[in-house]
C-alpha cells in the first residue's frame, strides 16, 4: 500500500480509459486480468485510467467489491497517481466510504457522480450531498472529478451547481467528466471556471473539447484505442491530430451503435481469444451472435485494427 | 430473533404503508423512533408494512445501515410476517445479501426493483438479474413482490418479463407494487396472472384496483392516514368504500403537490411536535417554511385530521 500522500496531488489531464471490468464465470471481478488490462493501457498512452465507472459496471458491484477492486489493482502496481476511480453511489454514506478508501489508497482523484435514484431533485439537494461526503471524508487530499452523465444517471449537474461546489470547495472540486455530448457545455464549464479541469466522456470531442481550453478524455472506447486518442492529444499540441481525430469519429460511431460495454468486451474476447471478456453482470448482457458479427465487420471497414496485447 | 419460517409465508392483501424513516440529526436512522412508527401503523389499521421503500429514502442508506434497519424494527416487536422490506439494491450482489438477511429474519416477502443505473437495458437483462437474485438467495421461503416505478427507476418492468419471471419462479415471484399511477396496467396484470398479487402504490387507485381483482395498496400517504385506506378496504369489502375514497384522493392530490417524503415527514413534525422529523438524507431536501405553510393549509381544507399519536 503506498503511504498516504503528503504533497497535494497533481492535477490529471489528457486521456483516460473508462476501465473495462472483466469477471470470471461466477461474476465476480477477475483481479489478474483487469490489473493485466490496466498496465497494457498505460503502456499503450493512457495517461490515467478511470476504473469503475459506467463502463466498468460500478454500479453492478457492491462497495465492499468495489473496494476490493480498487484494491488489487494498486497491490498490482498500477500507481494510483494515474487513477481516477468512479465513487459515486447512491447513498453518501457508500460514496463516503469508497471515496474516502480511494483517498488512502492514493488516488490522485476520484469521479463522483450524484446520488442517482431520486430524480427531479433540486441544485440545493445535490449540493447537500457532495458537501456531506467532502465534509465526511475530511482529507486535504481529496479531489474530486464530478460526473456528469445525464442520460444514464438522470440526474444532470447544472453550472449553477457547479459554481456554488467550487465557491465551497475550490480545492476538492477538480474538475469533471462531461458525458453528456454537449460539446457547449464542457466549453461553457471550462471557460466559466478557471483551473477547473473539463473531460470528454465522448472521443470524437476530445480534440474539439482541447481547443476550447479542455483536459482530455475519459472514454470507454480508449480500452482498444488508447494510442489513436494518445496520438490526437500529441499532435494538437503542435497543431495537427485531425486525421487520428477522425479515425477516433469513425470508431465510436461504430461501437456506440451497440450497447458500448458489451460491444467493447466482444471485441477484447475476439481480440484477444479470451471468450471470457464477454462475461458481464446483469443487467446487462452480451451481444448476441448477429450483433457481434456485423460489429465485427463494420469495425474491420473502418481499417483501424486495435493495438496488440 | 425469530427462527426461520417453515411454513410457507401467507401471501400478502390489504393496505400497506410505504413507512418514512426517522432520522436522528446525523442523519442516522432513529430506530426508535422508527419502531414507534411502525407500532403505531399497525395500529392504526395497516395490514403490512414496506419499510425501506422510495418513501423510506432506502436507497440513501448503505447495504449495511439497511440491513441494521431491518433488524432494529424486527427486533422491536414488528412481526416478520407483517413486513415487505424494499430489497433492490443497483448490483445483484447487494440486492442477494438484503434479500437473503430479510428472509432469514422471516419478512414474508420482499419488494423488489430491478437494478436502475443502466437505461435502456432490456428485459433479458432485467430477467438475468432476478433469476441471479433468486437463485443466490436459493430459499423456498423467498417471496417476491416486484417494483414497477418507471418513473423513478427509469426501468419499466413489462408485463412480458413478469411473465417470463412467472414462467422460471412461479412461487418466488408473488406479486407488484405497480407505482406508475396507470390503472390499466395494474388490471392487465391482475387479470393475466392469476395469483400474483397486484398492489397499488397510489392512494387514488386502491378502491380501482379492488374492484379489478388487486390486493391493495402500498403507498406513502398511509404514514398519516392508514385508517382511512384501512376503511376503503373494509367498506369495498360490503359494497362500500367510496366516502373514504374520496377523501383518500383529496389527500393524495395536496400532498403530491410536494416532493413527498419530505412533505410526509413535514406533517408528521407538524403533527407530533417533534421537529426532528424533518430530518431528510440528501439529495432530498425538507419543505421550505413557504411550502410548509401552503401545504399545512391545503391539508386544513380538506377537513382530514391525522389519527391521534
Amino acid at each position: 500500500m503506498p503511504d498516504f500522500p503528503v504533497a497535494p496531488p497533481a492535477p490529471f489531464e489528457g486521456v483516460f480509459a473508462a476501465v473495462l471490468t472483466p469477471l470470471l464465470d461466477d461474476l465476480a471481478a477477475d483481479e489478474v486480468a483487469l490489473a493485466a488490462h490496466c498496465h497494457r493501457l498505460l503502456a499503450q498512452g493512457c495517461d490515467g485510467l478511470s476504473l469503475l465507472g459506467t463502463t466498468g459496471e460500478a454500479n453492478s458491484f457492491s462497495l465492499n467489491e468495489r473496494i476490493r477492486i480498487l484494491e488489487a489493482v494498486v497491490e498490482a502496481g498500477i500507481p494510483p497517481a494515474r487513477l481516477m476511480p468512479g465513487t459515486g453511489c447512491c447513498s453518501i454514506t457508500e460514496t463516503t466510504i469508497l471515496t474516502k478508501r480511494a483517498v488512502e489508497l492514493g488516488c490522485a482523484g476520484v469521479l463522483m457522480g450524484p446520488p442517482f435514484y431520486y430524480k427531479n431533485v433540486s441544485d440545493e439537494g445535490i449540493h447537500a450531498a457532495f458537501s456531506e461526503v467532502i465534509q465526511r471524508v475530511g482529507d486535504g487530499a481529496l479531489r474530486i472529478y464530478l460526473y456528469h452523465f445525464p442520460q444514464m444517471s438522470a440526474v444532470p449537474l447544472s453550472l449553477d451547481l457547479i459554481e456554488s461546489l467550487l465557491k465551497d470547495y475550490p480545492v476538492a472540486v477538480a474538475g469533471m467528466k462531461d458525458s453528456s455530448g454537449d460539446l457547449n457545455n464542457m466549453t461553457a464549464a471550462a471557460k466559466a471556471f478557471p483551473g477547473f479541469r473539463v473531460f470528454s466522456g465522448a472521443d470524437d470531442l476530445l480534440l474539439p473539447l482541447l481547443k476550447a481550453g479542455g483536459a482530455g478524455c475519459i472514454t470507454a472506447i480508449s480500452n482498444i484505442s488508447a494510442p489513436l486518442a494518445a496520438e490526437v492529444l500529441a499532435k494538437w499540441r503542435t497543431g495537427g491530430g485531425d486525421a487520428a481525430h477522425t479515425m477516433l469519429c469513425k470508431l465510436r460511431r461504430v461501437i456506440t451503435a451497440y450497447p458500448i460495454s458489451a460491444a467493447l468486451k466482444e471485441i477484447m474476447a475476439r481480440h484477444s481469444g479470451d471468450g471470457s471478456w464477454r462475461t458481464i453482470r446483469p443487467p446487462l448482457v452480451q451481444l448476441n451472435d448477429d450483433d457481434a458479427r456485423a460489429l465485427h465487420a463494420a469495425l474491420a471497414s473502418t481499417g483501424y485494427g486495435p493495438p496488440p496485447l
